[in-house]
């Protein structure tokens, strides 16, 4: 996708294959800068602050991590090694062990003085992969975003929550595929941002992705969502998931079960926008069976932004004798969720819906 | 209520009578500070520039203002060029027309010389009479509260959103009555507060209040309330309201709503305070027929906060090339509303619930 003006991934092996390089998303969206990794510790750490950041990016991480290893050092020793400590640099993401292992089981038969090429060839296959599932999804998504139009509306309101763009995924994302592959199609698509508190990743990284694709967009408080849909105001919901029951429940970033309630209460469609790989098989009832990650209070005591003069500074938002909580997702049950958008289709959020579509791969997981 | 140990009101005349004081609400919750207002210039300034704020406290200021400026000139011209200076000061604010008008009605038939005692006396009056209804709906509410206990539970939550509590009337507060109630009577309350953005009434006022009457409390960011009450971590909500229609519904700080419908989702009881002026008899279908005010985008793309070395800044926290939207309430409609609390007791959010307790003044009103 577009950054200022410039076509764009989240992460790609330099031209001189010294390095890989990432857009730093943590000085977005008020400064932009790719950084270089160099080896696997550089991309661990840039894992570990978030520097990448969003399942699927995170993945692709790990695996050019492993080839960035590799490249230093092919031994075994160090094919185990690096693996583990990428592996600690965010230990409850799953896609970041999926691509780890994906890496060593493609590189432990192969001779040292092979491992290098193979492991730059399979990195380049997992971010490739991770495209084609996110430009299929915004193809199905697509669909559902044209239908939404409404005669004598003059344009089509499609309300988000967090930021399940491109950022966080190598390229088109999942919930802004759609929203991408329509305004390129000459949809007039319009965009409610929620901010997304407390980490703000609607108001930082989706308004700038969207900005800078030229998708009309507007930032909203996430109070706002259901006032909007009351008015007619939004056509349709569409949403990332960072893992997704069997059932079809859904667990997405805090506050996504409030939109959903409110768009279930306006009858205003509500979509969950997902790659296969977020789908947990082993669970059917999310509100019971999924830990819900509690972070840090000081996400919610403080924020950070840009000053006048153009300084970043953190500012304090709450008294000294208040203590905050801090839930980072939620579960949306399946009986709000209209459809779910993956790679393959577009099915009910149900077992027999997601079995339609992925019929067998159950047993597999 | 309590301020850094001390007994408050929001408002009161100094001891000399030459002024009215005030707690400046837009420094906290960092700083406490009060300030004098000497003339009905004053007073229109502070209520202008948020100083005070919250519909009750603003009707007392614009009192006290009237009084004000006829201990500056008691004639007919400054009873009328001072009404209306006062009544500019924020337009579509209800309380204050009515306040402007209580104080010329009581006045415009005295001798100037009268003027100033009766004003002072009269603007007393409406303070204290705020007071008495806000401790009379702390009083109904607090056995709801009672009541919301749950066996083998060590503490009984109270979800609130926005401010509704002393700081936005003379004492007491609305919502809040009833949690200062409960703690002063021994009930183990504890409170989630909503930050709600984008003002962050809650983070601010809210939390602080709390903190200061030592009630025990939580700031949440307002996405995470559907989540707590699908854990069973909300016992009941209390929140205010800024306008009541004849059938219930409710127009609240936006994201009232969500809240609603969360709680009505998981059967929390869902309860709204509010002193009978702001029920609004001509008016049925609150969504349909309640305008709802935009404010300043600048309120959702800026925040001001204070800093590690204990400067208040303001910083952006949208890129440049996003727009905002900033709608300031939303309707709750009566439907998903457990009950009103009044200060002449509880009813049903409905036409025939607010009929038995106020019957015939829709007439008057």
């Amino acid at each position: 996708m577009r950054a200022l003006g410039q076509n764009y991934r989240t992460i790609w092996l330099n031209a001189d294959r010294t390095g890989v390089d990432v857009i730093d998303q943590t000085l977005l969206p008020h400064r932009f800068e790719v950084v270089t990794l160099c080896s696997a510790d550089e991309a661990a750490v840039a894992i570990r602050d978030m520097v990448v950041r969003g399942a699927p990016l995170i993945g692709a991480a790990a695996a050019y991590g492993m080839a960035l290893a590799m490249a230093e050092d092919p031994s075994d020793a160090s094919l185990e090694t690096s693996g583990e400590r990428l592996n600690a640099a965010r230990p409850t993401a799953v896609n970041l062990r999926w691509a780890v292992e994906r890496m060593r089981g493609r590189l432990v038969g192969l001779m040292p003085s092979e491992r290098r090429d193979a492991a730059y060839a399979e990195a380049a296959l997992v971010a490739d992969e991770d495209v084609a599932v996110c430009e299929a999804i915004g193809g199905h998504g697509l669909e559902l975003i044209r239908k939404a139009a409404r005669p004598g509306k003059a344009r089509i309101d499609v309300l988000t929550h967090c930021n399940a763009g491109w950022l966080a995924t190598v390229d088109w994302g999942t919930a802004l595929a759609p929203i991408y592959k329509a305004h390129r199609s000459g949809l007039p698509v319009h965009v409610w941002v929620d901010e997304t508190r407390p980490r703000n990743q609607g108001a930082s990284l989706t308004a700038w992705e969207l900005a800078n694709e030229g998708v009309p967009h507007t930032v909203i408080a996430d109070n706002a969502g259901g006032h909007l849909m009351q008015h007619g105001e939004v056509d349709l919901c569409i949403v990332g998931s960072d893992r997704t029951t069997r059932a079809g429940d859904v667990c997405n970033k805090i506050g996504t079960y409030l939109k959903a309630l409110a768009a279930f209460d306006n009858g205003v469609p509500f979509y969950v926008a997902l790659p296969s790989s977020t789908i947990d098989w082993r669970i059917a009832d999310g509100v019971r069976d999924i830990p819900i990650e509690q972070r840090s209070a000081r996400e919610v005591t403080h924020i950070s932004g840009l000053t006048e003069d153009g300084r970043s500074e953190t500012v304090r938002l709450t008294p000294e004798g208040s203590d905050a909580a801090n839930y980072a997702f939620d579960v949306t049950p399946a009986r709000l969720v209209t459809g779910l958008i993956t790679e393959r289709g577009v099915c009910a959020a149900s077992e027999a819906g997601l079995e339609a579509l992925f019929g067998g791969e159950e047993q597999a997981a």
